[in-house]
Order: structure tokens, then sequence, then C-alpha cells
């Protein structure tokens, strides 16, 4: 990263670094589009009033004014706007200010820069950028959705040099069954502390949970649930039946996740795992929910998480199902230069450096240049007739692979060595210096 | 451009025109690395300090807050952040923030949004999307850049489908050496009121600089020479003499504008000319400027300004040079979706979409689906098992060009009829299909 960042929690990144964000963002596009996700951005701003219909996260808003209207509590009333902290909310609202215009299921992806005014620490920024996709429903949204989705999901992270993933997918359904058939009624007090299980332990979430007025009765079992993983439905099934507790919502929930875990394992063997305690999010989220982990990295926290909304917007009596998952990419693009394995191969997309013997003869390697590029080949022309050794030193400082001789017509390729004649209307470049790669430093 | 834009000044595309908006950029950011420039993006904020430098930009800027914190003035009053309101501002900082880890002569591009918070007008956008390209020296910047940066603008915007461009380039040292050599003091004065020349004519410019003190002996020059226009440094220096006004400063300025209009004729024909009349901008910049219009929409105003800075920052005694254009990609969309000759071809990615002949053959449908993306074709499975009828309804909207029958292993081309026998594993997509692509409504 950046080695001085000015502002705390606004990441910046160096051309290199840059270049192993972009790599990764146009390798997300590229999966996203291969499974007919179109582009959506929208506008930075929202009213302040939508974005604070979730009133957790209110204290995270950034609030715009004009400068010359500061002080002005008339205009400061109504009429405000926030910098969007998510791209869920921004598109809810597009999605219903332009349903007539859209079809649907609507399957968009969006990358786009949030906000969030929160106190900076390790891996939170207040400016990051997400990927999310989505696919909205108009009334209705069939169940198969809840599978397509975090499988693209698995694609586009499993083409990242980002080591091994896992999914750990939860029901809403599930969780809410289990417990109607103990006769909890206060669910959301049931998830707030099962998500903490990791944290405090079985000992600390008894005590809340006992805390909060649930009995022995509830509590093993569901303490007994939360630790349930499984990677198949049949082993899920057993694993739940032990417990003996049955309700119709519970045995909904337990084949829409079997389900979801059995197309996993045959699409995407490896990578999904039904984990009962997943909780988060299971308060907004309708059935299924989803976390994803780095396998080498568990710390890092969730790095792409989403799950079904059975409205995400809802318009009179109409309503718009959906379901999404959003990528914290700024989080991953900051694990993988801190771990520091995997770095550009250049800081620039030059690959070829044509040489300027003289000024006077800069339109000729301008037009060497014009050559290269017309066959697609990223080329730069030296910014000075120095010697030889400096304009090199030029292309070696930005990692340029070749260097052209306008005099001699010869090609160098200088991390070999190898010299040759070229001709630039004709030369190919390698396919490994066509463009930037990423590569592993200690490989 | 959305019909209804709930927020005035903040715009929002729909997916097919977003889509258009897209391969607009795709195409800008494929020329700039092309010529060799770096992708850079900076946070979207910088402390108000550094935004209120310029204070004629002061009442554009809008200021963060964050909710908690309105109205605890304390907070409030020292270290405040705005949103950034071009990409220059922020690039100087970043320059001299990371100077020491920058390879200089530093060529970066920047395609990002800015934010202004003037009151919304036809084409004057509160939140939009510049790219920018610059190129930036430590102490020294040699003058071939003034010459290769409009040019590859120029290359950029031609790959675009937006019709003939015209780049206008003017210097601020002929402006600033014949203002001298007529004893002309104020020349800001000077250049403010010819940038108005076309707006109030040679009279109107007359009586405004009469009232602030000009001479009829130095108005008339002034005005034939601001109505020079010349593509050639030929012709350039021979209007110029027939002023008969001489001064150093003027000469090194003509022969400066003069390389350059010659180089461009040389690389771009037809594109440039000098335009003595152009002084937006040359009371920040310190030599060449330019302008751009669409040949047939000059009331648009420029699309692609820029021009050189001396010291775009300066830190203790070192100095930075820099040459920049940007062009203002959000009024160019804007531009061509409201004339409407331009459309992206589908609004969605999707080339094949793959029919499901039953719920239970879903696996089946997206086992084909794989084996089309697996070659880059863009692909999609019908969000239900309906009749054939709806399901081809469903490609129809989004016009999505093939649908494919698991069932009959047969391909249909909805747009020309055809249907033929096709194999997943082995079908190729004719190219003007296989990417979604700009094509002309009226021909």
């Amino acid at each position: 990263m950046a080695k001085t960042t000015s502002l705390s929690g606004f990441p910046e990144w160096l051309p290199n670094e840059r270049m192993l964000e972009l790599i990764l963002l146009d390798q997300l596009r590229h999966t996203f589009e291969l499974h007919g996700y179109t582009s959506v951005e929208t506008r930075a701003v929202e009213p302040l009033t939508e974005l604070l219909r979730k009133g957790e996260t209110s204290k995270e808003v950034y609030v715009l004014s004009r400068l010359q209207d500061i002080g002005n509590t008339e205009t400061n009333s109504a009429r405000q706007l926030g910098l969007h902290f998510d791209l869920t909310v921004p598109l809810a609202r597009y999605v219903v200010e332009h349903a007539g215009q859209l079809a649907f299921p609507f399957k968009r992806y969006q990358i786009q820069k949030v906000w969030r005014g929160e106190r900076p620490q390790e891996g939170r920024f207040r400016e990051f950028t997400q990927a999310d996709i989505d696919v909205i429903g108009q009334e209705t949204l069939p169940f198969h959705y809840e599978i397509e989705l975090p499988l693209v999901m698995a694609e586009a992270l499993q083409a990242l040099p980002i080591g091994q993933i896992q999914i750990k997918a939860n029901n809403r359904k599930v969780v809410q069954g289990f417990c109607e058939a103990l006769g909890i009624t206060d669910i959301d007090q049931a998830l707030r502390s099962l998500d903490k299980l990791d944290k405090i332990g079985p000992e600390g979430v008894t005590a809340e949970l006992m805390n909060n007025g649930f009995t022995d009765n509830q509590i093993s079992p569901l303490l007994a649930m939360a630790q349930i993983q499984a990677t198949s439905s049949a082993e899920l099934n057993t694993l739940v039946a032990k417990l003996g507790v049955h309700s119709e919502l519970l045995s909904t929930g337990l084949q829409e996740l079997g389900a979801l875990i059995d197309a996993a394992e045959l699409r995407c063997p490896g990578v999904m795992v039904a984990d009962l305690k997943i909780a988060r999010g299971l308060d907004y989220y309708t059935s299924s929910v989803y976390e994803t982990i780095l396998v080498d990295a568990p710390g890092l926290g969730s790095i792409c998480s989403g799950g079904r909304y059975d409205s995400l917007a809802t318009v009179g009596k109409r309503t718009y199902p959906g379901v999404g998952l959003s990528i914290g990419v700024s989080r991953l693009v900051s694990h993988l230069l801190s771990q520091g394995q995997v770095q550009a191969s250049r800081s620039v997309p030059t690959a070829v450096l044509v040489i300027v013997d003289a000024e006077e003869t800069r339109q000729i390697s301008t037009g060497i240049a014009d050559s290269f590029r017309a066959r697609g080949i990223c080329t730069d022309v030296s910014p000075t007739a120095a010697k030889y050794g400096s304009q090199i030193k030029y292309a070696d400082r930005r990692g340029i692979p070749f260097v052209y001789f306008p005099e001699s017509r010869e090609i160098k390729n200088i991390i070999t060595g190898e010299q040759t004649e070229a001709d630039p209307a004709t030369w190919s470049i390698p396919s490994e210096y066509a463009r930037v790669q990423l590569v592993n430093v200690f490989s």
C-alpha cells in the first residue's frame, strides 16, 4: 500500500498496486458478464431518508452539504444527501425508479466505491470498492437463483490468485423453524447470541441466552444445531434429525439448504459447506445466506457475503424479491498487497519502449511506436534522447520488458538479455509479455 | 437517459445506456494503455484546504460530515473533507505524496467520478465521469509531451462514434508575448474579454476592453490576433507577421504552437487548428492549451480540454510540471443518448440463452451454458421452464441474439430466424454477435 496514506481509512494504491486491483476487477467483470449479468452504476449519493431506513447504519453515513449552504439550517433540514454505504440500497431504489424500463428477472453487476464514516481499523476502510451481483424479480423469483449466485461468485473468486475459498451457507428458515419448534419467540436474540459462538464460545453464548430468559431445553439444542456443518443434504438431514426437533418451516429450510449444497458439490466441489451457526444477516435475509472466507486467512473475515431478500423493495402491493452477494474488493486487494505473494508483472501497461536516437529523429521513433500499437502492443517512446543506458533504465524502472532500437532495427528483451532483429510491422510479442500479469513473487 | 431522474444533476443510465458508456470507457482505456499510460485512482475526498486553493471553485465543492458530527462545530472547523471536483487537484496531491515511489516522467490515466455542487443545467451535471491523461515530470518536462498528449486524445476520441472532432490549440506565450509587445499589463483582463469573442462579438469585446482602460492601439491588434486560425506553422507565422507585433516571448510561443500544429497535421491530419482566441485556462496554464469540439455539435462546448502547467505542484524547491487533458465522459454519453443515433446492440452482455425444457432438467441447461462460457461466450439460462415462446421472449426483450434448445441440440438466431444443429463444446459464435457493439440506429 502507498506508504504514507495521508487520510486514514481512504486507501490509495501505487501504480503497480492499482495494476493488481485492475486485473482483479477485470477478472470479476469477465466472470459476471460470462453469466449474463449486465453492468449498472448508480449515483454515489442517495437521499438521507433512503440511507437511514436501517437505523443501525445511521452513524456511518457521510452527509453532503454544498459549501455555501453550510450553516443554512433551512437547506440542511430537508432533502439532504448522503454517500451510499453499500450498493444494495441504491439498487433497490434504482429498480423501483426504473421498473417500467427493466426486464425482470433483472441480473446486474455493480462495481463501485462505497463510503462509511466508521472509525478506521485493520481491513476497515471509509472508502472502498464493492463488486456486487444481484438478481431481482418482480413478485416472484425462483429458488434456483439462490444456487446460481453463490456459484457465480465461487467461479469469480476461484479465478483470482487468493488461494482456496470456502462459502458457508445457512438458511433463515432452518434457524427460524428450529427456534419456533423450541418455542423461542425472540429469534433475533437467538441469532445475535449464536453469531458470537466463535468469539465467546458455547459457555458465553449459554450465559447470554440464559440472561435473556432462554431455558436449558432451548439453549442446549440451539447450541447443538449451531455446531452442525455438512457438505451434503444427506449429512445435513442426518445431523439435524439427531436433535429430534421438527417443524414444517425447518423441513422447508433443510430442503432448500440441502439442494444448495448438493448443487454446489456437483458444480463446484469442495467450496460450499452448510454451517448452521452463520447468523449474520439472517435478521434481514429471508432464506439463503452466504459468507465466504479465505481458507488460508479466516481471520480476515467474510470477503463475500449475501443472501436472499423476499422483498428487496416494495411499491404499493408490488414486491421485488432479490438474491445478491457482495465482494469487498478493497479488503481483498489490501490483504493481497500486505501478503506480498502476488504482484503485477510491471507497473505500466507498456510492453515495448522505443529508443530515441536524437530529438531530431523522434518522429521516426513515434512512427515505429504507432506501428506496434496498430497491432495492439502497448508502446511508449523514450522521454529523451539520452544515452542508451539511461533510456533502458527508464524501461527497467517500470518493468517494461522490451526495448526497440530504431537504428539497428533490433529489439531487446531486457529481462533475458536476448536481442534480435525485428520489424515493428510484423514482430509478434511473446504472449507472456503481451499483457500485465499477476506473478507469484516467491515461485 | 433514464426517464425519471429523481435527483437533478445526478445522471443515471438504464442498462443499454450504461452498455454504451462502458464501450466508450473501454475504448478510451484501450487507447490510453496502448500509449503506455498507467491507471491511477485517487480517493474521492480531499482536505477542503486542498480543494479551495483556487478561490473561484469554492462554491462548487460538496463538503462531507459524518452524520453524528453535524452541529459539532469543533469537528467541523478543521480537517474537513470535500468531494474532488476534478482529477487534477488529486493528481497533484498524489504525485507530491508518493513522489519517492513514482517513476518520472509519470504517465497516468484516471477515469473517475467527480462532483460539483453547481446548479444543474443542460449538459451540466453535479456528478459526472471524467477521463484524464496527464504526464508529470520532476523539475523538467520536455516540450514533445505537449504534442503527444492532445494526439493521444485525438486518437482516443476518433475511435468513438461521435463524428468528426476538432482540437483548437493556443499557447499562453503567444498571447502573453503579444500583449507585452503592446504594452498591455493586465493580461488576465485581456484574456477574459477575448474569451467572450464568440458570445458578444468584436464590438462587445472592444467596449469591454475600453472600459478597462485599453487603448485603440492595443484593442485593434488584439482583436485581429484573436481572429487568427491556422493549420500550419507557415500560415500561422504569415498571419501573425502581418500584424507587425514582435516580442521574444511571442516568437517562442509561435514556434511551440507551430511545432504542435505541424506535428498534428502530420500524424492526425485535419484534426487540429491553431485558434488564437482560445483563452480558457490560459490564466493557469503556462504554454499549450487545448479545447475540443464535436464538429457536428459545436454548441455542446469543449468535450476535452487541457494544457501545460509549468508547476502542477511544488514542494520546497522541487516543482512538478505537467501536461494533461480531460474528457467529460458523462456529457459525451448524455449527448450521444439524446441524439439517439448510436445504440448498444443489446442491453445485456449475454449472447446465448439456453432454454430449460423442465425444472427437473435445469442441470442439463446449466451444463450446456457452462460449455459455452468455457469458450468465452456470455450465456444465460432461462429463468423458468415456460413455453418456448415465453423463453424466447426473455431473450428478445434483452436483445440476446441466440437461443439454444437442449432437446433438439439446435441453436436459433432469433434476429434472422436461422436455426441449425450445434454442439455447445465446439459451436463458434459469429464475430458480429460475440460482444455487444455500438450500432448506428439509422443506417
